[in-house]
């Protein structure tokens, strides 16, 4: 298997009493068990369709062929299935068709199917962010044109954003929108690159949610505005018609292969409508109402991938013979299994600690955007401020790290983990595109620390400083647990010393070396942060531990060692990095290009 | 370019003096010049013909036609000209066609080959490693019969070590030979798996040194011998004739594609003739006897695909509009090259260390090699020590590292490092192979702690601290390097408590726990001789700064740069290292297989 279901358990019951979502109302026709249905449906999609085609869409790549890209046939049934099923507005109100279901329960589904296969299951979570973005700020004619067959899965939505220069500086888009006679309607020119799902043949129509400026806008990002930029038009006949975006290219990439990503020309031949979206220049804060979601969906994305490398290397270690223990000098002895050597199980342990600790983040997350959503309040605005803070910490903690875990999968495999005969591999390849897309972990890291750490006189830190001490006081308590709550709070207390000082740089207006090791202070933020979600489960597994059985006592211990693991060798990184984040060589600056 | 000359020369001749090994008399011949020729020959090889396949080989990899694996059709004229031009056995004396080149001079220039292009590189460097196995220990007939044609480039040699089931644990192989009539020949019979080049194309014959064990061998190393296996034979006319090595099959791996790695089968037709090499059971030392090399070839492998990538990165960076520098927020002003953002510096800087400091190190062991090849008395048994004691980080602080880089590289580039259309996406695969060939990372933390650092009552440790604390006694006199000297010199007697506390732990029988975390103990290691290495590079840097001309200035300018760059990012992850080795917490040894 590619994922552990009694993980997934253990984070929505155990760990988050998900089913107490269902006291609010928008919650209230679920429960547990409408809870552990739509998860048995997803895990039936994710074995039947998507496991069976992981290794062949990597293989056969897509392809322009005449001005259309030819996805994997096996995609078509894909989508439709997503559609039919109602998995691409599961979690919109009953009024837009949907199901009312939680964030929680839908991220932990969509889980499911990226640790099958994630370019697979990039086409409808595309699909919903698209629409999500028209439901929330579009007209109702918008709305009522083209959600319904986004929904359905009949239509792809994509986020068009990217240009040939400007990528992580959003702000120097050039795509052009003039307006017509026609309110709302605009002739839109330009470029788009790295359009993930910007064409392709396996739906009837692809709708772009695009970033362009309106002619005569402000400067910078105050002069973005969000366009519904369908790649063909409905006519007055309501017939699909040529909206004169065209496919220039497909990328050809190191992963992720089986999902198409475009370069597009956009109104080449001045004739690509785009229908704007809310109001002028608002379209960059649009986009980033949405991007807490997308991305968690991306943070979800790589400890998806991160997973299925675990498990498969685990399965592999438990039946590969290789050594004899250190202290065995006899070669008549069998081998043993590579999973009783003591670097493997270290191996095994980081890729666990890894991605169950970002995955139990990421339930976490999924859980304050539900009651952002649906409380009000100080307990809406508190879940919504910690889940601004922690977003940049749940894309990039599993972006970077699953990059690691993979390569430890890869490790484990020895020289058959190079090869295409097994699937880590494509695992340490499909991982690596997540420190990139949806804002580099540079971008996150000035976003953490420029942005999150101070915003609201700090009172998201004070938040998040707050709910970790409520865990180390439990945790406290617990004898076997006490050594990791001490060492916790001690990392803790430094950390926030640290914030101090790089927050005094600012004061003092010496903001370059302030932002400098941004991407560091991310990296020591993260590691706090995943050290904090393993001691609430070991909290858990803990207090579990003496009335569980069998099975379920092996899972709790399991929890409470690779806790243990993760203080030893994780939590431990943060040393180094803070004595780093506190120096105050700043080589990075100083350093020139000239003497590289 | 792909390689820096200017840092070559600096190791070669600033820091390591290599010229004055002219004064041994093998090495008599020999002068800056004519060493400055064979690198600009290399260069001429590296830019004509490897570099322009380096892509090419990788879209279109090795297959298995008819029972032959057929390679890209470039690496015939490679081959022969690597023959023709002496490369194979330059090395070698003059008795054997060779030209006496010291291994420092050939190592560098090898370093520039695989620059260009890893996997063509590694055709004609097997090929040297099985000759000299066959010149070192095999009879005056072996020798006659197979190092000529070798030598021409003519028959590709290889080394047949791994099967099935013994890759990591090599005493456990099953391959068998049988004495026949005629003394020496034995019948060989079994499998191999992973051999490099064990098939192809582009050479006319293909000679394994392979390993197997003769029938009623003792169990275990102590059984193991070594012979030579032709895959066609020579009859009694001197024509070649198959000798029953049949290939199975080709691995499709992640990178390295260029190169073919075969499956074979041995005498499954009861005919394939094997020739002993040196006496019975020995042929585990006479491999091990050549591993110094090997390893050290692969440290280079793993540090030229880093170095590439960074050069890549670097023009990719200092090329690239995007973004402004953070204080500045005019949205009117033009984007800056992305080489001017702090943490853009921070991962070129990060690459420079890595592969910069790794090459210092490799040249280094490689002059070592030298002294303790035609040095006499203590000046040849320390430099053989302290090189068998760096071997392990030689081989692995690369390897590990420059998987590490070559990801930097990929991010600096972002969406375009993970598309097809730059060489860095290929370089992050193919620098993934290191780790796990030519023994895994695990191996040789276990060599290093549980051998090298125990040896010779640990006088190949002592001599190592002694060549650093002369580094540390030089810089400590230089105001601008003493605080990097004080940190590594703290960093030091620090990791001499380490190796204390486990070498305690050894002494008191506690075999499994003293070695659970030989790798960690061997990054610790890796870390605090690169930083050692960066330090001897600051030292030379510093002094030759006020006498400088403008390029060289900023030569050195870098160099100085970078070892601050290594100390306050790099060497304080010895700290964190060093908590978990001193840590009583035995977390991976009591973890259980069934709590995964």
């Amino acid at each position: 298997m590619f994922f552990s279901k009694r993980d997934i358990q253990f984070n929505l019951y155990e760990v988050l009493h998900s089913e107490a979502l269902t006291q609010y109302p928008y919650f209230q026709d679920h429960n547990r068990e409408s809870f552990d249905m739509v998860l048995d449906a997803a895990q039936q999609i994710a074995e039947k369709m998507l496991y069976p085609l992981l290794t062949q869409m990597d293989r056969k790549e897509p392809q322009l062929v005449d001005g259309k890209i030819r996805v994997h046939p096996g995609m078509k049934p894909i989508v439709k299935q997503f559609g039919q099923d109602g998995w691409i507005n599961a979690g919109f109100s009953y009024d837009e068709g949907g199901q009312q279901l939680p964030a929680t329960i839908l991220n932990a589904a969509g889980f499911i199917f990226q640790t099958a296969n994630y370019s697979a299951s990039v086409f409808p979570f595309l699909t919903t962010g698209a629409a999500n973005l028209i439901r929330s700020f579009g007209s109702k004619a918008l709305i009522e044109t083209f959600t319904p067959k986004m929904y359905s899965g009949e239509w792809q939505g994509t986020m068009a954003l990217t240009e040939p220069n400007a990528g992580s500086s959003l702000s120097d888009i050039t795509t052009l929108a003039e307006p017509t006679e026609q309110e709302g309607v605009y002739k839109l020119k330009g470029q788009k690159i790295f359009i993930s799902c910007g064409d392709h043949d396996a739906c009837d129509n692809v709708v772009h949610l695009m970033l362009a400026k309106i002619k005569g806008a402000p400067l910078g990002a105050k002069g973005i505005s969000l366009f519904v930029v369908p790649q063909q038009r409905l006519d007055k006949d309501g017939e699909l018609t040529p909206n004169d975006v065209i496919t220039a290219g497909v990328y050809h990439k190191m992963g992720y292969k089986g999902a198409p990503i475009a370069h597009l020309m956009v109104g080449s031949n001045d004739d690509c409508e785009g229908y704007l979206v809310g109001e002028p220049h608002k379209g960059l804060g649009y986009m980033f109402q949405m991007m807490n979601e997308a991305r968690i969906g991306v943070g979800l994305n790589a400890v998806s991938i991160g997973t299925a490398a675990y498990q498969a290397s685990l399965a592999y270690a438990k039946e590969r013979p290789q050594g004899r223990k250190i202290s065995e000098k006899d070669p008549t002895k069998p081998q043993t299994n590579i999973i009783n050597h003591a670097d493997v199980k270290r191996m095994l342990l980081f890729q666990k600690a890894v991605t169950e600790g970002a995955f139990a983040l990421l339930m976490y997350c999924s859980k304050l955007a539900d009651i952002a959503h649906v409380a009000e309040g100080e307990t809406k605005e508190r879940a919504q401020l910690l889940l601004d803070l922690l977003t940049p910490i749940a894309k990039s903690y599993p972006s970077e790290m699953c990059c690691l875990s993979t390569s430890a999968a890869v490790q484990i495999l020895g020289g058959a983990g190079y090869t295409t005969d097994f699937p880590v591999e494509q695992y340490y390849r499909e991982a690596r595109i997540h420190p990139i897309h949806e804002g580099t972990t540079a971008i996150h890291g000035l976003d953490l620390l420029g942005r999150k750490i101070t915003i609201h006189q700090g009172k998201a830190a004070q938040i998040f400083f707050e709910e970790v001490r409520k865990t180390l006081a439990e945790a406290l308590e617990i004898s076997e647990l006490k050594p990791l709550a001490e060492q916790l709070q001690k990392t803790l207390g430094k950390a926030q010393q640290v914030t101090a000082h790089l927050l005094g740089l600012a004061q003092k207006g010496e903001i370059e070396k302030y932002l400098s090791d941004a991407t560091l202070y991310l990296e020591l933020f993260g590691v706090i942060t995943i050290g904090w979600q393993w001691l609430k489960q070991a909290i858990i597994a803990q207090q579990s531990l003496a009335q569980a059985h069998a099975a379920d006592h092996d899972f709790y211990q399991g929890k409470v060692m690779t806790a243990r693991y993760f203080y030893e060798y994780e939590l431990v990184k943060a040393d180094s990095l803070m004595k780093r984040l506190l120096s105050a060589d700043q080589v990075t600056i100083d350093m020139q290009s000239e003497w590289f």
